[in-house]
């Protein structure tokens, strides 16, 4: 945020302010929602998924050619995964229970809640905490543990739900402004991408140590967990792949990427139930016993 | 394997043959089976994990300062994720099954089978597909389904098992002898390093993506899918961590590493079937269905 606001990276990067930014790139759903493939989308591919589908999958080439026609480059460096669902007043308890909540919440997950009868906010983020503590807001999300402990949320707010379903994985992207990037030896070009992977793997495995801990206190401070009513979930899910529909329909760029997000989704989720999601379920199901 | 085995990998980085190696470093087991939290312990960390507890929570301190006793500097550099569990001559429907059972695996979770009355057997990938044939095995493991379709064991045996619960994951290792390593000038470390966790993520994605079409050409093959029963996989869980409170009594490098290991394991476990887990599961089994 030295030299330009997080929102305007994408614009400074695009007319050569800067040589490149780091940025969530779903910040500019507005100029083409297409770009929430690059981020991650709202039951979408989680953090392992996304980097298969990048990288394999055709995902890379695709995001790449959308964000050409802005004069970018982009290339995946880092990501927080599934993020929690935010600090609410009071207990959501029903899908009835969303209507009119005024929510802090930006990208394509405001645009699914809206259907529900969420009243998505985007508020900066030094906004946050007092339009929380006057009741000017229900309920606000930020990210996970790590980050949402520091911004305080659970003095003015008792519930904390989970999970954050608007983000499968939420990656965060280099842009470089395009005439740089090919203007750039081919040595640098690889030492680039080889450095994004390392943050790509680094801020991963920070998130993945600093939220357990940050979890801890927060509960410790009287912080009340809850989990989304399944009913809540199965609504947002359906509004969630409505949006989709919708948007494929009238945005080609959309419609593109979609179909191969879609197919390498169904496909991805089948095999990682087997053996990975199994496994999981199991290791965490017996963690919680005493041995 | 063109100027050593894989199985001599170690030694020939130690002794300085070769500058430096890539391998799963739980095949030195039989040297210390501390080694062996390098690449990944049964119902242990999955992949998210490994890098998180290496990276951030004294993992990979702990394992470099295990390896400098040998001259060995290493550098995680991939990792295949959770196994599949193998392929079977006939159907496991309870512990009883295991008794006798002549099955090629090798690492910890050979010696942890082997308390439930498996014969664990180590056996060269070329010999595997034969000895499967004849019967002299009853049942094999190898990787995932990528891998397992080349070697063709589906030809042989019937029945493939989920998940391979003897390592939450496979990392794989750059071993650096570390000699070569410290006369390398830093600009040469960094970029080493950099390279490593961009073979991390690259290594992943690609099984990520190659699994879930070879999967489904081997069930297309006529391939019976399993999942492990629950008593199994109780007994198994019990066996592997006696298994480890028995090392961590009599090898004090083993008993270090291990509480890191174990806390750290607790920790990440209570956190990831929160906001992780629990949109995972409910993705797949929304997957499942026709929407």
């Amino acid at each position: 945020g030295e030299i330009v606001p997080p929102l305007q990276v994408w614009d400074a990067t695009q007319n050569g302010t800067v040589e490149c930014g780091h940025t969530l790139t779903s910040f500019n759903i507005g100029k083409n929602p297409a770009v929430a493939f690059d981020s991650g989308l709202a039951f979408g591919l989680n953090t392992r998924q996304q980097q298969a589908w990048m990288n394999y999958g055709g995902g890379l080439e695709l995001i790449r050619a959308l964000f050409k026609k802005d004069g970018i480059f982009p290339i995946p460096c880092g990501n927080v995964g599934v993020q929690m669902g935010g600090f609410y007043r009071k207990e959501i308890n029903s899908v009835d229970d969303l209507k009119g909540l005024k929510f802090r919440i930006g990208g394509l997950g405001g645009v699914i809640l809206a259907k529900l009868g969420v009243v998505p906010l985007q508020i900066p983020t030094a906004d946050i905490y007092p339009s929380l503590e006057r009741g000017a807001i229900d309920a606000a999300e930020w990210i996970g543990p790590y980050d949402d402990e520091k911004l305080g949320l659970h003095k003015v707010a008792r519930y904390y739900y989970y999970p954050g379903w608007w983000e499968g994985s939420a990656q965060v992207t280099l842009l470089v402004n395009l005439q740089h990037w090919e203007a750039l030896p081919e040595s640098y070009r690889v030492a680039l991408e080889a450095a994004c992977a390392e943050a790509t793997v680094l801020m991963m495995a920070k998130y993945d140590t600093r939220n357990p801990e940050a979890l801890r206190r927060l509960v410790a401070a009287g912080v009340q967990l809850r989990q989304f009513p399944r009913p809540v979930l199965d609504a947002c899910y359906k509004a969630a792949f409505e949006t989709y529909d919708e948007l494929a329909a009238k945005n080609p760029d959309f419609k593109l990427i979609y179909e191969s997000w879609q197919k390498f989704l169904a496909d991805s989720n089948l095999w990682f139930r087997i053996a990975e999601n199994t496994l999981d379920n199991y290791r965490f199901a017996m963690s919680a016993q005493p041995r």
